[in-house]
């Protein structure tokens, strides 16, 4: 067995040094069966390894030429910048010569290269990105789409139930992970057109493990694993909890819960829904983050993840199989 | 002059207690030519007068006998308990008994009974209810709205910015109060395709002093005065803040801004839309809540609130006449 990672040195705002002394924390941990390969400039790629007390030629370093900006349209940016780090670290995922690619560079680049590289899984009606949310028993729940999918329909929402399960699963090792749907109360007729249409597909869906409809407290609280809502709410919930912890921090306050909102800290978040594992990091992204990014591709791969979310959209398929 | 106002006592987690308290605290500071009309089974309000340390025959007291439950239909509520305090309340603001209605029950039911009592004010969509936000600047701003109003079209949030702009105006005495389209990005193009042509609408309408799309992190900053937003997403975001804010207040957290969130002591948000003056409270309402309500009463009928917005929605009428 082998796992081959592929990271990206160019993106975030704290690259190239961030990423490299991501890797240089890693490499004590590192399996033998894992190997890295570098994409980015190779002397800035250079520069940043020797930075970090590695040495270049220990590492497969691809060389790219151009840098996708954070204000660059991903679309455009995909077309006229194929030769960016992003975009040919997600080529080499798709001709298999890695196995998972790493960024924090613009995750609506990361986000539409992967679509139109490695491509959504057949059956997957929009790939999701999520985030991880501090709970107050010290654990971490799931909450997506953070701001893929700024309009989704019911069904979408549902399958998205699905993807954080599988996610939870894998990833935060719950067994049965409790799926809810954000809403502004409990009552199945509660919220907009859409969650109510939601709420009836999910309560039939057995593949998810619905409790029903939650409300804003509970995203931080222990009744709900994974917490479905569209990319529009979902962004926007994100963003404001960051930005009140952020001034709360900037302000001394100092808490146990707060610091393990430290999203620079517990890495990136898997684009869900795609047929090979692209990990997307905060813009802001650290050296842990980047190490723990790599950890967390190991697991994405370790537990056939992505298998396990293909299996999930053909039930009628895997119940034939097993007689 | 005189103002009349009318109080629920039966309303709220703590009522009547707290109303009668925040009365009792209210009354040193009142305007002479301000009266009050207390709402509620007479027993239960004499009894919580007296406990205030009040004189009930000092009150213009009026008697129900029905409670409009928290967990009442409104619109069921509204027919079947005609005699609850909410609804004879509502009835005698549209009667012109009182001038304006304060009630921390049932929020649902509060609003729903204005809209069939007092009515939306001819050309306003649909009422909102909005909240007070703490800016890291010291300063309050508001959020609309806050629940009312699940699913909106573009032409309801931007009615939502002038009532928001009428309100900061009148109540947090910013002058030319600046309104954000809550989204997920600053570019107009950004967000879900209601808030795409929400943008489109703002950007070209002269009654709302618009700075453009803001995101959650704004929400607390001081670029803008009044967050426009859906219901839907206005109620998740701010009931997210409560819960990050009551979860560490309970883990003994103590800081400035985080005492300034505490919607107990900031009173209740008025019905931004229809044609008298009512007033809604936190279901956790404080004595101090109530007596801020009070005031903020005082404030609407003294600042003319509903009238400018009445004439905000008949721009070419007040042209003519100043003509």
């Amino acid at each position: 067995m082998s796992i081959r990672i592929g990271i990206d040195l160019m993106g975030g705002d704290y690259a190239p040094a961030a990423p490299a002394q991501g890797i240089a924390s890693a490499l004590a941990d590192l399996p033998s069966y894992v190997s890295l390969t570098i994409y980015g400039r190779s002397d800035a790629v250079s520069d940043a390894l020797q930075g970090a007390g590695l040495n270049p030629s220990d590492f497969h370093i691809v060389h790219t030429t151009q840098v996708i900006e954070m204000g660059d349209s991903p679309t455009k940016a995909m077309n006229q910048k194929a030769d960016s780090s992003i975009m040919v670290g997600l080529n080499d995922l798709k001709a298999g010569k890695i196995d998972c690619y790493i960024s924090a560079g613009s995750t609506g680049a990361v986000f539409v290269g992967a679509l139109y590289t490695v491509k959504p899984i057949e059956g997957i009606l929009r790939p999701a990105i999520s985030s991880l949310v501090p709970k107050d028993n010290g654990h971490h729940g799931l909450i997506l789409d953070v701001g893929a999918n700024a309009d989704c329909k019911a069904d979408v929402l549902v399958q998205f139930g699905m993807l954080g399960s599988i996610y939870a699963r894998c990833i935060l090792g719950v067994e049965k992970p409790r799926v809810g749907l954000l809403n502004i109360g409990s009552e199945p007729e509660k919220g907009n057109i859409v969650s109510q249409a939601a709420y009836n597909l999910m309560v039939h869906n057995k593949s998810v493990n619905f409790i029903g409809n939650i409300e804003g407290y509970d995203i931080f609280g222990t009744r709900v694993d994974v917490v479905v809502t569209d990319g529009f709410t979902g962004n926007i919930v994100l963003k404001t909890a960051e930005a009140l912890v952020d001034m709360l921090m900037s302000q001394g306050v100092r808490n146990e819960l707060i610091s393990r909102f430290d999203y620079q800290s517990y890495g990136g978040t898997p684009i869900l829904g795609v047929n090979k594992p692209v990990i997307i990091g905060h813009g802001v992204s650290s050296p842990a983050a980047f190490k723990s990014m790599i950890g967390q591709a190991i697991q994405i791969i370790e537990t056939s993840m992505i298998e396990k979310i293909k299996q999930a959209l053909m039930p009628e398929m895997i119940a034939d199989e097993k007689n």
